[in-house]
């Protein structure tokens, strides 16, 4: 059975691509596995329908064969276990490390980014947020030069052979785009370079964005207004 | 070869119990694992010895038969991958689910519940903090109702089978211990009291407490002796 997803039919332009379907989308293509897509409009995804696959009622979901699977590292982790040998290597060693570049990437390198988007994007007009700004980015720049550090000249983080803590490591680096925080290491972006250079990556990010065919919700076309 | 992981010899009151060895302990002791600790002092974790095995110079690692992991997350499901049974299921989609809980806990549960221990111990002294809490203490809320709703009756997070997803899921929860946002819900609160009324854990955490036998750093004792 061909392996089912959910993912939103509309989000804010900051949030095209970024939307974390597109980690899932990514892995599936890596893997050569074709997937359907259940779009949700904004709002669905915390009724109680969606909220029996997804407890957080967020996107993505995963279905196949009667599993039901949320949160996007471990459908990631499903995808590579599934093809042995595209995202996690064969050999025990090697697989262990590249299990731990997908924690690294998802409890210790993405929380000091989004602190940073909500600080920029979420909560940008809270007293705060303007003030707190440097100390979130110490923590954020002092995580990232670690990681440029431990990268060096490597390919991908365990060396040549890209893995799925690459691909959650470059979909977590991707969050800062922009924002100078990885720019300042060239290794760095380099690395977010190849990752997005790939064709399995091409694809699923060409998908999600094809998939915002859907109108926005009456809140934010009221907010727009009023900003007008 | 027995497993080797690193641990501090000292940390303030307000993280004994906390750090992050706990988990790889509690797993170690789930699997009826021996283990030897190599203790650190504090400001050796950021040295470049200790760099070379955890490159964002934190506790712990875990060193076996020449494999070196750091991230307490991918330390534990190696753990659990190799005593399969104890914390991992056998069955394929239990074994899923379980993963999937692993990364909950860890990519969205603990960033809310981190940010909140930011503002209320690191940060505690900055402005921003206090006017920031309403914020941070909503998303923690709603996040751990929605872990509340799905727990519901179940002894643990998929039935009646503890897992890594569980041990992981209970040990975020600890971060929030006394806070109020975990005992509001009280199957979460009972959860959390299962997990710690396992033997496995009163091990595991009775090691961590005696494994913190060194001296503060002398900023430390400064900083106590100037709010004195």
């Amino acid at each position: 059975m061909t392996a089912v997803i959910t993912a939103f039919d509309w989000v804010p332009p900051f949030a095209r691509g970024q939307v974390r379907d597109l980690r899932v989308r990514w892995a599936l293509e890596e893997a050569g596995q074709p997937y359907d897509v259940r779009y949700l409009a904004q709002g669905e995804q915390k009724a109680d329908g969606h909220r029996a696959l997804q407890p957080f009622g967020q996107v993505p979901t995963y279905e196949e064969d009667g599993l039901v699977l949320f949160e996007s590292g471990a459908i990631v982790w499903h995808i590579a276990e599934r093809h042995p040998g595209t995202l996690l290597p064969e050999d025990t060693a090697a697989r262990a490390r590249a299990i731990e570049w997908m924690f690294a990437a998802l409890n210790s390198v993405e929380p000091p980014l989004m602190d940073r988007s909500i600080a920029t994007i979420f909560e940008r007009d809270r007293p705060w947020s303007a003030p707190r700004l440097p100390a979130i980015e110490q923590r954020a720049t002092a995580r990232l030069a670690d990681l440029s550090q431990r990268l060096g000249e490597r390919t991908w983080l365990d060396g040549e052979a890209f893995t799925a803590g690459d691909l959650l490591m470059i979909s977590v680096l991707r969050i800062a785009a922009g924002s100078g925080l990885v720019e300042a290491h060239p290794n760095l972006a380099a690395y977010v370079a190849r990752g997005e250079a790939r064709p399995a990556f091409g694809r699923a990010l060409a998908a999600q964005l094809a998939g915002f065919t859907g109108e926005p919700p009456a809140a934010w076309t009221q907010r727009k207004e009023r900003a007008a």
